[in-house]
């Protein structure tokens, strides 16, 4: 039972095999967006704390946190951010940065215990960041890609990911704290990138016994109808055993349906998340019968 | 590669591994439809007209034709019911009947090669009906339960799907011919039935090299949101290696769920159906613009 136990000062994530699907939000990210990156150089974080309360609000468990802009002082912003979205919100973090210096920064500040992102099968990378993840005892994304690209060949990005996790233990971090991200290419142009996913994910899993996560969003890029594509690899995905994912959850269909996997994995017990998400509303009519049915069962207990 | 051929006079339908999914529309049923019935208790087909133009035009590629209703002639009119929808549309049809001399008249009027629905692992039931499938070289659904009822061990279900698939054999009815339906149970009753049947998907098609059908809708039965449900249901089903289902093509969430489920498996090739399907419109501005566009190339090319 591999289980990933993330935190902040006042509330623990754990991913697991038998936990509900951990949904990382993937909003807090410059990447992409010229708006938010112009501001968070500047120093203003007001878009970045509406993303971090409404992607909260949406069901995130946790909150990835990326600052990643060109010639800005990203170790600086990235500290800042993550103080910031600390403060407001209580969910444990995903430290996203591909520098170390702003890894560290952030990793300095971080009230809990984060989830570092990322790690690759580079040497470079295994030997400036694993050290990092086990000073502050964090945990850490790996990702299965090396010195020679992404393989489109699924039993080489596994076997990266091995390498990945067994130098993380001989650096003294445990498998259960090394979350594997297989990759996820578009299917738009690798018209294999689902089944490629799926069969690394159900190996991770069953071999190397560790936890997944992914950027899925990815998968459906260039193609139309996008969440329609997500909604259905998170669901695949699950079926094959992922279980985290850095995702948007600001669209009811990607949440629906995870909520709906987690019912079909028998995370989600007794469907008690579903039902209370989806039950049918009481009208005041019925609630108003049901208040006589128990007054009058109230009477007759009184008058026995 | 298992491929599963069905025909009418017109169109032949091929269930496989390779295939897109194939939707077998559930709608013409009286099972739980009073009206629906009585209707065709006295030989009034109106409403099994309108459920079989609205499900083809829906996305349906074959569909069930049922006419269980208690004490009526149902050798009659499921042959009336069968001859009727052939007259109507073009895609092959599943003949659903518990009663063998249903199924014999009705494969006696059936033009092409229909799907028989249904033989379970019972001895009477595979002494009756694996001779039908034969004699008229049809192809059959073989439900996995026997005289002991419906195991929820999915080794004992895959034990009986293996019984029915090696005695349709001694019948000379080939593997290709048989599709398995592993039963699905209501996941609010029994936590586990989506598990149960992924897995045993799974061994059907890896071990047995069958195809596989199910009732789709029974795993949300009691559920609130059911086809938020059967949506995830048919989908993880899809990425285990299910190649069709009994299920109601009317909803677009369902449609939706798996026209995505095909892209994720590679079975939509490059992406074709579902860009057709969901790609922007073109505005009549834009479309105005490109015809200008076409219009001035084609001049350039008079005028050199």
């Amino acid at each position: 039972m591999t289980e990933t136990v993330l935190s902040s000062p006042t509330r623990t994530v754990v991913i697991g095999y038998e936990k509900p699907f951990c949904v990382i939000g993937e909003r807090i990210n410059p990447t992409g967006r010229k708006l938010l990156a112009a501001e968070m150089a500047l120093g203003d974080y007001s878009r970045v704390e509406a993303d971090a309360l409404t992607q909260v609000q949406a069901g995130a468990h946790m909150l990835d946190v990326n600052a990643g802009i060109p010639l800005a002082d990203e170790p600086k912003i990235l500290a800042e951010v993550v103080q910031l979205v600390q403060s407001l919100t209580d969910v444990p973090l995903v430290l996203d940065s591909s520098i170390v210096a702003a890894l560290d920064s952030a990793l300095a500040v971080y009230k809990g215990r984060p989830l570092v992102n990322s790690v690759t099968g580079e040497e470079d990378r295994l030997e400036t960041v694993l050290p990092l993840v086990k000073k502050y005892d964090a945990a850490v994304v790996a990702i299965s890609n090396d010195e020679t690209g992404i393989s489109e060949d699924p039993d080489v990005r596994y076997a990266v990911a091995k390498k990945i996790v067994e130098r993380a233990e001989d650096y003294g971090i445990a498998r259960c704290d090394v979350v594997v991200d297989p990759l996820v290419m578009p299917i738009g142009a690798i018209g294999l990138a689902g089944r490629q996913v799926f069969s690394i994910v159900h190996r991770l899993r069953t071999e190397l016994k560790v936890n997944t996560t992914c950027g899925a969003s990815n998968i459906s890029f260039g193609l139309p109808n996008r969440q329609g594509l997500n909604a259905a690899f998170l669901t695949m995905a699950i079926g094959a055993g992922m279980t985290s994912a850095i995702t948007s959850p600001l669209h009811p269909e990607i949440m629906t349906a995870i909520m709906a996997a987690n019912v079909m994995m028998g995370t989600d017990r007794e469907c008690r998340t579903w039902i209370s998400k989806f039950r049918e509303p009481v009208s005041d009519v019925e609630r108003g019968e049901r208040a006589g049915r128990r007054n009058r069962v109230r009477r007759r207990r009184v008058a026995l």
